[in-house]
């Protein structure tokens, strides 16, 4: 019987990796020791589905996630196509992977404190925070499932936006990643990404869906081989999908991340867009899953880089200055920040974690002339492609 | 010639002390030795006027003020029965009493960096910022003269609020003074004050003003007698005006500056109101330079007091956590600092120099139950009345 259940599971693993080609490599190399070829794989994972729904005899591994999924895990298993339960599963294991990632570079043993929590209002989330540690002071890692009404006037908002949407209330359901990462050493950048599924619920029943998200990066020094890694690295998971893409949400990014009465950007950028529900929902999850598993190579380099890097008091404060611009950009004119907080009820310590150990506001700092500092401040003004775009082949 | 030019200067200003009574001790106290007898004072005044409009033989002491006047000096002069020149002319005085009266308190000598802009649309502002000091850690009092256009959109919104315009594009004057004081020991509060004037003209020649303001204390401690003197300064400055401005505007107050995702007040409040334009607009100024003048001895008092208070890491910890609430409501909330980071072209070095020199997040911070800091908390979480509404007299 403990055979049986370990084939089955390893099945039930092969058959998630098998519909989501694009999951993370920690996964695929997990898997190839259990079976290869595709044609088994897909057989036997029409056995499996068929198996689930008669005798229930599966349950969901959630030991490779930080808590117990938000989602009732019996439900996310019959359900196992709704994109829904995708979305969720995928945020679980991005959130999880990040987080392992990123405690494998501390020295001393830090671990994310995790906590686990439900909205009356619907759904929940599970918020990891790494604070205090060695290479990172702080690390926020948070996922949320969300479900309710979606008020009149932001159904409203929605259909100016474009939305297909019958006007009033509608139900809703939210899943998404967020985390970011302030290291301590200021030549470590911080890194922030966001993937998101969004789905309303109109009266006759169709759905109106939509995927958004981004991945980018704010260095407190220049150092132009991160820049050219961090941005090939997104490109790379982009061109697979439409070569298109990366120059379209690289500009995204650079208008998002602005922080306009600075007349600066908030870091070196990567991608960012919204509304994504092109060319099909199946096709813009795995965009969207080939892009978040583009997080950990397209940092976890960095950090490995510069961890020991020497520096003194100079940087601390300089990189204690540039959070502080981190705070204004984030309080002030991030949507979704503003969106969260406004939200009655909202949790958010979940929202602030994003937020630094330590900021710093000196009246009117300017670095000098010619500094590594305003180095840095010169592509924050004029942002750079870092990366050249592909010609858009003619067949 | 010399003799007769200190005689004018000494009249002149013994004459801007007649025409506001409210001006603060500090000039009334100068004064003392100069002249008396209200009779004398009146006659010479209106004779002085006389004069000044003959032959220009008038000159504004600025070395009164941090800096000279936004608005030219002569023409203040000329126009001194003019609202926007007594608020110029006021909002200076307050800015050099609070700025002298602070300086005085450092032991090292720190004073105020000052720099005098001037906006390409119209009018500009006078920054004083003392950073690092020994017993200030971050002090801004700026001043702000500003004419121009408003948009059609902005003139909507203030017609929406009650104010009778005319719709389209319409000139106005605004001129306030703000405050906020980070001090470096944590047994010392911060303060906020800001009082400012708005005139709007419409088509026809005729003007829409209106005063507005408060002062408010954030303490990192609760220190009852503190509380209290703190609000009794600023009740008596009320009451001396109407009893029902205090009650009306401590309430405002609270409510105003509310961290509304925490569900607790800034600080401590103090008095706060908006689109004053009653009972005359003779004594609405009178009230609010009143309000200006209870600055300095509802706070100084308190910085005396526990400037040499013993501190240890616990209570620094804590500054910068309080802090950084602080910092959510200024950017966030802060209708003020919203609307100034907004508009093109602001000065937002003078916005900003309201966040403190440093600031801190920590995931999940909460105070133990009992604690002095969980003290604070609870007043934070629920106002309470420091000093007893007087009952309305029946005549």
């Amino acid at each position: 019987m403990r055979i049986i259940s370990k084939v089955v599971h390893s099945l039930r693993k092969f058959k998630s990796m098998r519909s989501n080609p694009f999951a993370c490599r920690g996964a695929q190399t997990q898997l190839h020791g259990v079976l290869t070829g595709a044609g088994i794989g897909i057989f036997i994972s029409v056995t499996l589905a068929q198996m689930s729904a008669k005798d229930k005899r599966r349950k969901l591994n959630t030991s490779l996630y930080m808590a117990p999924p938000i989602t009732d895990a019996d439900h996310l298993l019959t359900a196992e196509n709704d994109m829904k339960t995708k979305m969720e599963l995928l945020i679980m294991k991005i959130q999880a992977d990040f987080c392992h990632a990123l405690e494998a570079e501390e020295y001393g043993g830090q671990k994310f404190k995790v906590d686990r929590w439900l909205r009356t209002e619907g759904g929940g989330g599970i918020t990891c925070v790494l604070q205090d540690g060695e290479v990172f002071e702080k690390a926020g890692v948070n996922i949320s499932v969300v479900t309710g009404h979606l008020p009149p006037s932001a159904v409203q908002q929605m259909r100016t936006r474009g939305k297909k949407l019958s006007e009033g209330e509608r139900p809703f359901f939210a899943a998404g990643v967020s985390a970011v990462i302030h290291p301590r050493n200021p030549m470590v950048p911080t890194i922030h990404f966001n993937y998101r599924y969004f789905e309303v619920t109109n009266n006759d029943g169709s759905k109106q869906w939509w995927f958004g998200g981004g991945t980018d990066l704010t260095p407190y020094y220049l150092n132009e081989e991160d820049a050219i890694h961090f941005h090939k690295t997104l490109k790379n998971a982009c061109d697979e999908y439409d070569i298109l893409y990366y120059p379209k949400f690289k500009k995204w990014c650079d208008d998002y991340f602005r922080i306009e009465h600075r007349n600066e950007c908030r870091g070196l950028g990567g991608i960012f867009f919204d509304d994504l529900d092109s060319p099909s929902q199946e096709n813009a999850y795995k965009f969207v899953s080939a892009c978040a598993c583009a997080v950990i190579p397209s940092y976890l380099p960095l950090v490995r880089r510069h961890k020991n890097d020497e520096y003194g008091d100079r940087e601390r404060q300089w990189q204690l200055l540039r959070r502080g611009r981190y705070v204004e950009f984030n309080l002030i004119y991030d949507r979704g920040t503003k969106f969260g907080l406004y939200t009655p009820g909202a949790r958010y310590e979940s929202i602030l974690m994003s937020l630094p150990l330590t900021a710093r506001w000196e009246y009117m700092h300017t670095p000098p002339e010619n500094s590594k500092e305003n180095k840095l401040i010169e592509v924050l003004q004029n942002p750079k492609d870092w990366v050249p775009f592909d010609p858009v082949r003619v067949s």
